[in-house]
C-alpha cells in the first residue's frame, strides 16, 4: 500500500492530546485525522505520529504516516484533508514516501519551543492558550536560567525530569541544546532540541528553568537533581499551553530506513 | 466623580463588536466591561471607547473612560477588573485622569494593524482568527501594493472607502501613512495610521491593496476610485479577523482638553 507522510499543525487547546482515546473519552488529533482519512480512503486507516503530544500542547509541524489504499494514492491529500479537518488543525504538507519510512522510528531529533509570558499585569487575551504566564512572578534572572539550561546539554539520565506513566527502556537522552531565543516584547521563547524526549520532559525542564529564574533554586541545585535522578526533587511541571512541537528531524537515512542512533551532537548545538 | 482611563486588549472573535447591543443581541466588549465595572462600583456605569471596533476586530490597546463613584477611586482597577473579566479580554492599564479627558474626542490619532497570511496551502490553525488568508490567491505583487498604499497618505475624501451606516459630517480624513511592516514568515502586516478613520475604512483600504496585489486592479485604478468617491467602484471589504487596533494617540492637549484638529502629518510618516 502507498505510504503517505503528513506534516500537521494543530492548536492543542481543544484536544485531549494526540493519542486516540476510548469513545467518549475526548476529542484527539489522531481521532480527527483518522476520521478525515477514512472518509477519503473509503475504509478505516491507522495513523502513526512522530510523538504523542499531551492535551493542550500545540504543533507546528508534527509528522505522521499512514498507509492508504492503492487506488487513492493520487488524491491531492493536503487540499482534500484540509477541506475535511476542523478549524483547529491543518495539513502543512503531504507526500508519498517509501514503505520503510516510519514517522516515529525514523525520527532522529525533535525541536520544541516553550513560550513564557514575562510581562507583569496582563497577558494579551489571544496569547493565553499559547504561553505560561510567569509575569506574575516578577522579573526572571535570565543569566541564571541560561546557566541552568547549559547543564541540560549532552548525554544525561533525565529520570528526574520524566513524569510517571511511561515504559521506556532507558531514561538517558542526548540533548543537543536548550537555548533562549532572542525575542522582542513580553514573550520569551525557549528552544529544546534533542534526539528524543521522555514523557513531559520539556515541561519539566522548563519548570526547573523558571524555578531558577525566580530564584527558588540555583542552577547547581538543578544539576544535583539531574544527578540524583529523583522526580520528587525536581520543580513543578510547566503547563501544557506554552509548549509547541516545531520540528521533527529525519536524518539522511530517515526516508526509508529505521534509524541508527546518532550519538554526535549537531554542530552549533549544545 | 473621578474619571478612569482604561487601556484594553481583547480578542474580537467571540464579541459582536465593541458597542452595547440590545439585550440578547450579542455579547459586546462594552457590555462585558460595564458589567465588571458595575460590580466594582456598586452601581451601573457608562463607558466610552475611543472607537467602536466591529465584530471580529481585535484590540491591543483600545482606550476607554468611565466615571466611578467618589468612594471607589482607590480600587486597584487593573487587577480588580482582570479578576472579573472573561478570558478573551484584559485591562493593560488603568489610571485616574482629569475630567476633561474623553477617550473619543481627545484622541488625535489611531494606528491599526492588518495581518495577511500570504503562504499558500494552509494557515496555522491558531492564526486563523487573526489573519486574512490571501495565500490561496498566489503571490502578491508587493511593489504594486506599496505604490497603491502611498496614494492613501495625506488629506483625501475617503467616501469610496466608507461603508454604509455612518452619519459623519465629513468623509475627508488625514492619513499619516499606510505602510507595510517588515515581517518574517508567512504573515505580512500592514500599518494604517491616521488622525481618524471612517466606518470600515481600514478594511476597505486593505481590500483595495489586496486587489492590487492580485493584479485585479492597478494602483492608478484605486487612485481614480478615491477621486471619484463611489463605494461601488472600490474592491471588497477585507474580513474583520485580520484587523487589530494597536494604538490610540492623545496629543499634549489630550490629557484634559477636547482636541484641536492637528493638520500636520507626523514626521517620517506618509
Amino acid at each position: 500500500m502507498p505510504r503517505l507522510r503528513l506534516t500537521l499543525a494543530y492548536d492543542g487547546t481543544a484536544f485531549a492530546g494526540w493519542q486516540l482515546q476510548a469513545p467518549g473519552r475526548g476529542r484527539t488529533v489522531q481521532g480527527c485525522l483518522e476520521e478525515a482519512l477514512a472518509t477519503l480512503c473509503g475504509e478505516p486507516v491507522r495513523i502513526f505520529g512522530a510523538g504523542r503530544t499531551d492535551s493542550g500542547v500545540h504543533a507546528m509541524a508534527q509528522v505522521a504516516h499512514v498507509d492508504v489504499p492503492e487506488g487513492r494514492a493520487a488524491i491531492p491529500w493536503q487540499k482534500a484533508l484540509n477541506a475535511l479537518l476542523p478549524a483547529d488543525m491543518s495539513v502543512a504538507g503531504a507526500e508519498l514516501v517509501p514503505d520503510g519510512f516510519h514517522a516515529r522510528f525514523c525520527a532522529t531529533g525533535k525541536v520544541y519551543h516553550y513560550t513564557l509570558w514575562t510581562e507583569p499585569g496582563h497577558v494579551l487575551p489571544w496569547r493565553r492558550p499559547y504561553v505560561w504566564d510567569v509575569g506574575r512572578y516578577g522579573r526572571l534572572d535570565v543569566a541564571a536560567m541560561d546557566a541552568c539550561a547549559a547543564c541540560f546539554a549532552g548525554f544525561h539520565d533525565f529520570a528526574a525530569f520524566q513524569n510517571a506513566g511511561s515504559d521506556v527502556k532507558t531514561t538517558t537522552r542526548l540533548v543537543h541544546g536548550v537555548t533562549r531565543l532572542a525575542t522582542g516584547g513580553p514573550e520569551m521563547v525557549w528552544r529544546f532540541h534533542a534526539e528524543g524526549f521522555l514523557k513531559q520532559m520539556v515541561r519539566n525542564l522548563m519548570g526547573a528553568l523558571v524555578a531558577v529564574g525566580r530564584g527558588k533554586v540555583s542552577p547547581e541545585d538543578i544539576r544535583s537533581v539531574l544527578t540524583q535522578g529523583q522526580r520528587r526533587l525536581a520543580p513543578q511541571t510547566a503547563p501544557a499551553s506554552g509548549l509547541c512541537l516545531v520540528v521533527v528531524e529525519y536524518g539522511e537515512h530517515g526516508r526509508g530506513h529505521k534509524r541508527h542512533l546518532l550519538h554526535q551532537p549537531e554542530a552549533g548545538q549544545g
